[in-house]
Parts: C-alpha cells; sequence; structure tokens
C-alpha cells in the first residue's frame, strides 16, 4: 500500500495512472486508466468519463471528484494528502517513492487504500437475495426514498434501484463538460444579442434533458432545481487568464472572457451570487429554463405520459426572494398552458440551505407547497465551515484531538444543523401541515443521518442513485428502531 | 453632484484626486488629497492614512475602507460603482465625465455624495449642551456602552466619549501598515527557527500594544480577541504573484511566499481557517499572544494599575473547540502568575458569529464567563451572503425591489439573526444565570439595531469609537421606550 486517503466512492480500480484529463481520453482507448490529480473542476468532465478510477490528493467527501465520481458510479480517493502530483515532471511521488505516468496502481473507494501495481479485483454481483431483502426493507419503512439525478440515464439507473422518484436534478450539472461553455456565455452574456442567442441554445437542451428525465421517471415525482452555478466552478479561472494575459497568449475573445471573468469574481464564491440570487439578478434564465420544463411536461401530457413536475428554488434566505421568482414561474406556465391548451400540474417548493431559511420556514411554507435541505450547504454555514478548505487541513486535526466525533458534511450534526431542521419543520407544519419534507444533501444517503431525518419525521430523502439500495435499508432500521423504541415505552 | 455611493464614515473632506495609495502619502504634504480606489486593503493603509477622505466604486458599509475610515474618523464614500477608475490612464470616470487626478473634488460621508471641485466645509463643534444631554442619557440607559478599539490611541478617544471599557480589541488590526510583513511571516513560518524569530517579534509588539490600552483604559474592562485574520486580507496575492512570476520577475523569496501563499490560499476565506481553527492549528500562535498579555497585566498590577482583562476567542463552532483553547490560555497565566508572583485575574469568554455557536450557546456558556454576538460574521452566514461580494451588486437590486426593507449589514435582522440571538441569550443564561453578553458587530452602533438589543436583555453594545456618543444616546432611548411600554400595559 502507497498511501491512503478518504474512501469517496466504493469499488476498486486498476489502471494506468495518467497525469491529467487529456491523457485520460488520449489513453484510455488501450486500456484502463486511473485519473490522479490534485483536483478536480467541471473542465475536467471528459477525463473523469474517460478513466475507470480517480485519486485526487486535495479534496474530502463532497469534493468536486468525490460528488461526481459517485454520481457516475465510480471508484475514488480522495485527499490523499501524502501524495505530490508533478505534472511537468510526469511522475507522482509519495515520500521517496516515485510513480511515473503510465505505471500501473490500483485503489480502494471503500477503504481509502492506493497500491502500487494491479491488485486482481472481482466484480460484484447483487445476490438475488438482495431484492428479497430490500422488498422487506420497503414494506417496513416510513420514509421515501429518491434520487440526485441530473440526466435521463442516472435517472434510468435510479429508478432500477428502486428510486421513489428524482429529489433534485441539479440543472447546472447538466452543463457539464462539453455544454460549460454554453452556461459561461449564458451567464457572462453582456448585450441582447449574445444573451439572446446563449438563450435561445439554453432552451433547446434544457427541453430535450427534462423531456428525457420526466420520460424515464414517468409517474413519479421530479423535482428540478433551477440553477444554482457557485460562480467559481464555472467562470473561467481568472488567475490563469491573467497569467496568459501578462505573457500576451489571449485573443481579443479571451481578454473580453476575462474582463467578465473579473467582474463577477467574488471573493467568496459560496457566499455568493448563487442560487436565487443569480435568479432574480438575471430573471430570463430561470424563465428560459422553466419555459423549457413546462414545454417538456406538456409534450410529455399530449404523448399520454404522467409527468409529476417539482420545481425547487435554491439558497432561498429572505421568502420575498421566494416570492418574486416563483410569480415568474407561475407566470411561464400559465403561458405555455395557454399555448399549447393543455394544463401542466406543478408543485412550488425552496430548498432550506441557509440557516436563516430554516428560521423563517414558516413564510416559506406559505409560498412553498415542498421544503427539501440542503443539508450540504446548511451545515457550511452553520458551522461557517466551507467545506472546499477545510476538509484536508482541519477536519483530520479536529478529528485526531477529539474535537469532532465525525465529519459533519458525512453525518450530519444532530445538535446544531439538526436544531435548526426541527425549527423549520417544526415551523413549516404551523403554516402548511400537508407541507411535503425532504432532505437532499448527502446525508441522504448516510444511515446514521438517515436515523435521525426518520426521528425528525421528514418525508423523504434523496441521495446519489449508488447509494439508494443503502438508503432503503437505512430508512427500514430507522423504521424498526422506531418501533423498538415504542414497545419498550 | 458627479454621483453617490454608500455613505459608509460620516463628514465632508475636500481634496486632490490621487488614485493609489503611494501616490496620497507622495502627495499629502502639499495639501489635503481624497483617495480614489476601486477598493481598499491592508496594504493601502499608509495611504488611507495620508489622505482626507477615502472614495471607493466598491464594497458596502463594513467593507475594508468603511471600517478602517470609521475607525480613524475620516469620511469616506464606497460603492459609487458608477465611478470607473482608471489607474493607468489617470482618471476616474463617471458616464462622459472625466476627472483627472490631481483635480480637486468633495465627498460627503454623510450623504454618499461626491461634488466636483471644492464645496466650502464647516467644522463641526460640540456644543456643551451635547454632554448634557449625554449625561442624561447615561442616567437613563441600562446598557452599558463600550468601544471596539485597536491601539492605545483608539482607546484613550473612545474613553473621552463615554465609553465604558473596551468590548472588542481586535488583534489582528494591530498588524496592519508596516507590521503588515511581520503577522505574514508569523502565519506563514513554515520551520521552527523562522517560526520562533516572528514569534518572538510577535511578542515584543503585544506587550507594548496591550500595555498601553490597559492603562488607557485602566480600571474599566478591556476585551481582547486572539488573532482572527481572514487570511486573504493578510497574505499576499497570489494573483498578482503568479503574474509577476510568468513574467520572470519573482527572486528567491517571494518565489518561496508565492508558494506558501498557494498552500493557504482558500476558496472561501470568509469560511475557512479563521480565528480558532487557526489557534488550534497553530496554538504557539495563541499562546504568544496571551503571554504578552498577561505580562502586560502583571506589569500594569505591579505599577498599581487596574487592568481589567477579558479574553475572547473568536469564531466558535464547536464546545471542544473553546475548551481546547482555553486550556491552553488558562495554562500560560498561571505560568505568568507563577513567574512573577502576582495573581492576575482574568475572564474567559467568546464570540458567537457563527450560527452553529448560538444554537450550542448552553455549552459555550460552561466554559465561557461572558459571550459576545459577532454581528457582521452572524448575519453574513445566517443568510449565507458575503458581504464583500452582495453589497455593491445584489444588495442595490434588493432594495429596489423590495425584498429587503434595509441592508441587514447595517441594521439587524430581527426576525432570523435576531431569533439566533435571542435562543442563545436564553440557553446561555440558563448554564450561567450571570453570563455577560455582549455585541460587538457594527449592529452595536445603529440606533435601530440598539434599541432591539435592549429588548433582548444584552448587557452592553461595543462600537466603534466614533459612534460612542450615538449609542449612548440610542441605548437612553431604548430605556425610555421599555418605560413607556411598560406604563401602557
Amino acid at each position: 500500500v502507497l498511501t491512503s486517503g478518504l474512501a469517496v466512492s466504493p469499488g476498486a480500480a486498476v489502471g494506468r495512472v495518467v497525469l491529467s484529463a487529456d491523457d485520460a481520453v488520449a489513453q484510455a482507448s488501450t486500456g484502463d486508466v486511473i485519473l490522479v490529480t490534485t483536483e478536480t473542476s467541471p473542465d475536467d468532465l471528459h477525463g473523469i468519463i474517460a478513466a475507470c478510477g480517480l485519486l485526487t490528493s486535495r479534496g474530502g467527501l463532497v469534493s468536486h471528484a468525490a460528488i461526481v465520481a459517485r454520481g457516475m458510479g465510480k471508484p475514488a480517493v480522495c485527499g490523499a494528502a501524502a501524495i505530490e502530483v508533478d505534472v511537468e515532471g510526469g511522475v507522482l511521488r509519495v515520500g521517496d517513492v516515485t510513480v511515473r505516468a503510465g505505471a500501473v496502481i490500483s485503489i480502494d473507494g471503500t477503504t481509502g487504500d492506493v497500491v502500487v501495481g494491479a491488485v486482481p479485483v472481482t466484480v460484484a454481483t447483487e445476490p438475488p437475495e438482495l431484492d428479497v431483502l430490500l422488498g422487506w426493507a420497503d414494506e417496513l419503512r416510513q420514509l421515501e426514498v429518491r434520487a440526485n439525478a441530473d440526466t435521463p440515464q442516472d435517472a434510468a439507473r435510479a429508478r432500477a434501484a428502486g428510486a421513489g422518484g428524482i429529489g433534485l436534478c441539479r440543472t447546472e450539472h447538466q452543463f457539464l463538460g462539453d455544454r460549460l461553455p454554453l452556461i459561461r456565455r449564458v451567464i457572462l452574456a453582456d448585450g441582447s444579442a449574445s444573451n439572446a442567442a446563449a438563450l435561445a441554445e439554453l432552451h433547446a437542451v434544457q427541453v430535450a434533458d427534462f423531456t428525457g428525465i420526466l420520460e424515464a421517471m414517468d409517474g413519479l415525482p421530479v423535482t428540478i432545481r433551477l440553477l444554482d452555478p457557485p460562480l467559481h466552478e464555472f467562470l473561467p479561472d481568472v488567475g490563469e487568464l491573467a497569467v496568459a494575459d501578462a505573457a500576451g497568449e489571449l485573443d481579443d475573445d479571451r481578454r473580453a472572457m476575462l474582463q467578465l471573468a473579473r467582474q463577477w469574481a467574488e471573493h467568496n464564491p459560496m457566499l455568493g451570487i448563487r442560487g436565487v440570487r443569480l435568479g432574480l439578478l438575471r430573471p430570463d434564465i430561470y424563465r428560459t429554463q422553466v419555459r423549457a420544463l413546462a414545454e417538456a411536461a406538456a409534450a410529455r401530457l399530449e404523448a399520454g405520459g404522467d409527468p409529476r413536475v417539482e420545481v425547487m428554488i435554491p439558497l432561498v434566505s429572505i421568502s420575498a426572494e421566494l416570492a418574486d421568482v416563483l410569480a415568474d414561474v407561475r407566470e411561464v406556465f400559465d403561458e405555455v398552458s395557454a399555448a399549447s391548451g393543455i394544463s401542466i400540474p406543478w408543485l412550488a417548493g425552496t430548498m432550506i440551505e441557509t440557516p436563516r431559511a430554516a428560521l423563517v420556514a414558516n413564510e416559506l411554507a406559505e409560498l412553498a407547497q415542498f421544503i427539501s435541505f440542503g443539508t450540504n450547504d446548511l451545515t457550511q454555514m452553520t458551522y461557517g465551515l466551507s467545506r472546499d478548505d477545510v476538509e484536508s487541513a482541519l477536519m483530520p486535526t479536529y478529528e485526531l484531538r477529539g474535537i469532532l466525533d465525525a465529519d459533519p458534511f458525512a453525518t450530519v450534526d444532530t445538535i446544531g444543523v439538526g436544531e435548526l431542521m426541527r425549527l423549520a419543520i417544526e415551523s413549516a407544519r404551523e403554516t402548511r401541515p400537508d407541507v411535503e419534507v425532504g432532505v437532499c444533501g448527502e446525508h441522504g444517503g448516510d444511515p446514521d443521518s438517515i436515523a435521525f431525518f426518520a426521528r425528525l419525521g421528514i418525508d423523504y430523502v434523496s441521495c446519489s442513485p449508488a447509494r439508494i439500495r443503502t438508503a432503503r435499508l437505512a430508512a427500514a432500521h430507522a423504521a424498526l428502531g422506531e418501533q423498538v423504541t415504542d414497545a419498550s415505552r
């Protein structure tokens, strides 16, 4: 074993080391490769798709690499801090050991181990008993289990694993990889002409996206979250462009891009123009997404389908934000209904991601038919801790010194975050007794967290397709635990 | 009137336009100058000191420029977004109007107006009636008013304005300007030798700082907050260094600096390694500060003084963080007491800046004799909004559309942030009925916020020296308001 990192996406992979996304694509055709980088960004998506496993020296359980790997069901080890990736030298180093690009390594996404050479692997198969067991679990559990799925393929895979719908479709994830330039054009559009062209393209691709997802999940709820890009993940890197500019390497287009990227650059993107804030500054983007969604639903209805659309507004902290955006959403649905002559049913909802949203849940429930806790962000903001920045440096120190029993980004903090959730559910149900309550953060697939959510009385959890079966079982455990508690009273 | 911005620091200034801190220093000797920039950073402090007024195109009420200007009592207008600062061209532009560097402008920090040319100004004097009025206010008010003061000069000014102590001494502010290289060396120290040298220097300057402050506030409480640097404000700019590196302009020292700055660089510094987190990763820094403080207090006691030391730990979100750091603080005080033979009284306390700290205030109050709400950060994290990023782009849109009635960074949000404060005070007093409760954010000087804090039952507010008199009056208004309410029952 060369070193260990965080086990962020289960399964084992064996392959040759490649040190860039482009190399992964170039070399994958001649055999399996493992992409080894410091960390990944949406720009690396083609390489992640090409690789059979991911290994990063930075980042934690909810880093970009980890979330994308889990979403794809690919083995991954992240935050293996002992690894130094030397792209120019074409090697990775761990202490005195050097491994060249092209050499074979093995990674174990269940233990976090990184091994030099090829370790024999077997393909896991699901025994038929698993379906019997999960059938029993489904009979017992009170919690519905939905999937976080962003594409028709994810949706189909989630449905096969027993998901009862989509609890979170992150529309910004539909623009990773080769569609990244489009979403950049949409966000950076500065004049009406380029704006209109970018929005028209956005509309066209979204109609196709939504049609495919609604078809794959026909008859089951599909929660579409309107665009919520942390700008720094979607805009070009100002630092890189500035260096290229200083070296005189930028053409006019890229220099204009640098100018716009500077204008939108944020000191703290996680606390910046995200979600509903972008939606209010640029109402054209949300209106375009909603029009595509309404048209896709109308077409599905016309074709005899049963689309169950739930529209979710992200990053709300003030009830007036939600009211303003929902007025627009309603108007667009009404327009499409009028134009098509088809009545399109839909539900309005919001995420509870900021502490303030939890504290004003009574106001939000006047406007929203469902609320869904985004526990990643809620944890981040309740602690005032950015998962990107602290998981590698601070968390290990805190766990070592016993300051934290567990990583709160993996298992929900029942005392702080949990108390905000309890207050929010209580006040939301006072306003609207039948408000639907979900959880769609990474915690939605964690058994310990699921047990806590069941006690809070939520209606459903939503997790990545790979964790659906785990969540079904954990929900049954939670229900059994409650019965035992009741019986012992 | 050329344009308007946010009125962030009251008073009027007339002077020649300078576009950089260095120019301000160079030209201030030949007459008043007004520093006009996009925004300011600690690197600009010498220019801010030299200028008679500040004008920025970005940033809001709690931007670096605004806080420093208020601290110095200098007129400032920030976030005048219509202004384009063209440093290379040596001009500033507002639409079609161009003002050259060297031209005279006037700014009004009470209205936010920016005027071309010299507007006649008068020096405000305080009529003797003011002291009579404030004397009446002091008899009525229930709230103690303390000052945010970081230097002996600030402390003396605050005491003259009627402050009953220091509620917040931000030790990181003691390292702005020409001491910035020292604090950089302390934070970036990577080996024991350079580390020890930097810490020795830190110790020496802090003994002098604390001695001066304790002397100026003899007999009154002095709350010393241990180092809480948002790293991005204190470390060199990675982008600038990278551009210089690409141009081959860095020597070995500055290249090493770039390497270290990259290592510490954060995606979201406001949610990164701040306050107690740095204190726990680098216990040597806090131990050095506390040793300096204890020695300064011992020396004051020996000289017959009456130092009233309160040690405050910033950015706590987990009670074990506070327990760990306070154990160290206690150990150092005991060591200094033993070595000097002088018993040094001190109080242990913490800030409530993260939503989670508010939610676990009962646990914190077991360890802390006082708690102080840092309402700037608490607002930021409760909304999930970075004040640096949203004040110029988002806030004006939100106020225009009626989504926000008031800027929550100026007047406290009673519904969300206020509810967290109420919950925290209630649970802290359950654990420790005599826990001292303060507020030391910018809201501590805002009359509307003070009225709300009085209703919450806090013990004191702490604000910048320039707002002490306002706060004394507002606290009396709040007490009168309560009496009227009581009488009408």
